[in-house]
């Protein structure tokens, strides 16, 4: 066979064990939140049939679904125009998102579901996009929801998971949150309940384009100015939270939607301060997030101090399993972006030092001898719950060291001749380069 | 859109939380077992390009890969005979295996990796084989392996981890053992060196068919009685693992490959002894399996009270990467079959209880003033690490009751007006249904 230069699929990548070690201690961190408010794991299939996928992404996104080739002979029966569409090729796909498994899975098992049922999922999703920076054909998502509630506390609870992951990572955010239904009470004032979508696009964009870019846009969509006049104060309202909604009650009063997403926002921001939690949370009437899906509260956490779009983001939605054939069914739930927030966590240095190494200490090789007291040495670690390796084969020192450098490995065990004498070994501090001598059933505490 | 019943691609499975946390246990335990040794993470790309994968698992599995279909207009510029050629129409594939994808990973990545490279690798494949029993189309393969390195400690490093992982998760295994070195002495003395691989397909079915069957089988394959009759006392050797090893090497004596193969496999028997490790371990000259590429050591586990496959096994391999590029790295490792040491445990009742609960404590929602009570002591539980949840909305206490037992609650935390107006809590064992009155302040405490 002939010798290939191997190469992955663009817009895919491997994980080094040195970025998954950064990888998992998020991932790691995150789920040990969730498991601590009572969500569950759930896992759906890579696979799914693409009856299930088709339809519930918008055109664009059944274009950026990946297609499985049915397998055996695919091709048997079809004749050239039928092998043209990829329906009559492919029943299945990757997933493309964790939303939509999620809606699948809570209809076809609601008999043996418990509600409120609370789940979190992390796994990859697949995107068939044009691979760009920070854009990848492979990617994971990380999603907490609770379906089959109404109440708030709902919602205050994700906001304490938002509180606390980011706390245990050391990452300093500020989460914004609205309201649709405070949106569509805004398009209703405006005499344009039916253009909330165009509404909502537009002010989304008001921290990237600024007000009158804003205005303009909202223009060329049909709005006229007299309405847009009712727009503006309410996006510039100023001072606290308490002030903003007072405010906002009466400019939103003949609008009963309006009303009921102040009340839920007011409530929300009244649980927030009953439990003490001290995140940073902003009202930010701009906030709209792309989906449509979402019928009431919605999240967006940004870093403090670092430049990077949302780390995560959420909202409730009403209906997300109405499209298999379960309606009414209240849900709400979070997404955090594992990519974004390893960047962050990259950008201002935030990993703990020993997320970097896989080895606390390697007990260097010196010959048959000393090997076989490193030997027992090294079991008596193990069994004190402490990574450690032998070099598997005996040699020259200088290798050894070069190897545990390279493996970023922070302690080496050195066991030679005299040690063997002596009952003891020299143990390095490879970071400092000091050495001290501990007798050998000692390893372990020294390596603590 | 219609209302669609949803459902799964065939061979496909969602783990639901129940499965899902005892998934996780396992993989938890192995995982901790591999850092302890030193073995760092990794992970690749769930699709690879195909000429990657075709070629390496022979034409039935080169016929039981899931191909994508190009994205894009896959069938541009093609005619009716390109599109019958999976190989116009796709370039890539789902990975079958993680061991090509890791040896795709070493040859690509050689240049950055510090060796001996010690990796693990837990992610799910696709084969599209027919389902059955036990058999899925998507199911986790979890390898742990050392490339770079022939010292014989990395095939004792692998036996000390078997015996870690099934101590830790209680299940009683014996690990049987081969070399592959050892089978080729055998089918030299036999005269038949050419045929080591009918001769080993054969005797691997010594177990299951019995010794005659296995004789008539060879004869089918062209091994005359002569031949048979050099076999058959080697494998009929009785006595200690030394005794075998003594007879062996005397049974082999014209076989320089067969005595490498025994000084390896005694070595191996010399370490594990120094080093007190107390897994059984059964000398198996029987034992062949099936992958062509082992060159030495070969294993396999199984459990001694539950009759099942092997439920682990691996072997050392000398010419991994050489299909890449890469010649000449010698590297061992083994796999856990995730889904075999599922049914172990399940068979034998081996999941500790509190592997099967989300959520361990339920604090029930009695009406405002209540829930404002409950909220705090809830956060303080949550502060004391212990998983914990409020149910939702405020109502009857028997539906709250019954969704702390269809999720498996062990306790409920209940706050009425009474423990309200007396600051304490009543704490409920679920399944014993007993109950004891605590101070707000130690429900963490009563919890623990």
């Amino acid at each position: 066979m002939a010798v290939q230069k191997p190469s992955i699929p663009k817009g895919t990548r491997d994980f080094s064990p040195a970025e998954m070690m950064r990888r998992q201690y998020i991932f790691n961190t995150i789920s040990s939140v969730f498991r601590t408010y009572g969500f569950a794991p759930l896992e759906t299939p890579a696979m799914e049939n693409l009856s299930t996928l088709l339809g519930k992404y918008g055109d664009e996104g059944d274009k950026l679904l990946f297609k499985i080739l049915n397998s055996g002979d695919y091709a048997a029966g079809l004749d050239a125009e039928a092998l043209r569409s990829a329906s009559k090729i492919c029943e299945k796909g990757l997933r493309y998102d964790l939303t939509v498994p999620f809606a699948r899975y809570v209809v076809q098992h609601q008999g043996e579901i418990a509600f409120p049922f609370k789940r979190y999922q992390i796994q990859p999703v697949w995107r068939a996009d044009r691979p760009q920076k920070g854009r990848y054909r492979e990617f994971y998502q990380c999603d907490v929801d609770v379906i089959g509630s109404r109440s708030l506390l709902n919602e205050v609870e994700l906001i304490g998971i938002v509180e606390e992951v980011f706390k245990r990572l050391g990452i300093g955010v500020t989460l914004k949150i609205n309201n649709r239904k405070i949106l569509y009470g805004i398009a209703e004032i405006m005499g344009h309940s039916d253009k909330m979508v165009d509404i909502t696009v537009a002010i989304d964009k008001l921290e990237k384009i600024g007000m009158e870019n804003v205005k303009a846009e909202l223009r060329e969509r049909g709005i006229e100015d007299e309405a847009i006049a009712k727009l503006q104060p309410i996006l510039e309202l100023k001072g606290s939270t308490a002030e903003k909604i007072t405010t906002l009650r009466k400019l939103l009063l003949s609008s009963p939607m309006g009303q009921l997403g102040i009340h839920e926002i007011s409530s929300v921001f009244d649980y927030v301060e009953r439990q003490g939690i001290a995140l940073p949370i902003e009202l930010d009437l701009s906030l709209a997030r792309g989906l449509n899906y979402y019928t009431g509260a919605i999240f967006e956490v940004k870093a403090n101090d670092f430049a990077i779009g949302s780390i995560c983001g959420g909202g409730r939605y009403d209906n997300l399993t109405g499209i298999f054939g379960m309606p009414d069914v209240s849900g709400v739930g979070i997404s955090f972006g594992a990519d974004r927030i390893y960047d962050v966590m990259v950008g201002l240095n935030l990993f703990p030092s020993e997320v970097d190494f896989a080895t606390k200490a390697l007990f260097v090789n010196l010959g048959t001898e000393e090997e076989a007291v490193a030997l027992t040495a090294l079991r008596a670690v193990h069994n004190a719950g402490i990574s450690a390796e032998i070099y598997p084969d005996a040699g020259k020192m200088k290798k050894q060291m070069e190897y545990a450098n390279r493996r970023n490995i922070p302690y080496v065990v050195i066991i030679g001749s005299n040690e063997v004498a002596e009952g003891r070994a020299t143990v390095k501090d490879m970071r400092s380069g000091e050495q001290s001598s501990v007798p050998l059933d000692n390893i372990a505490q020294a390596l603590r």
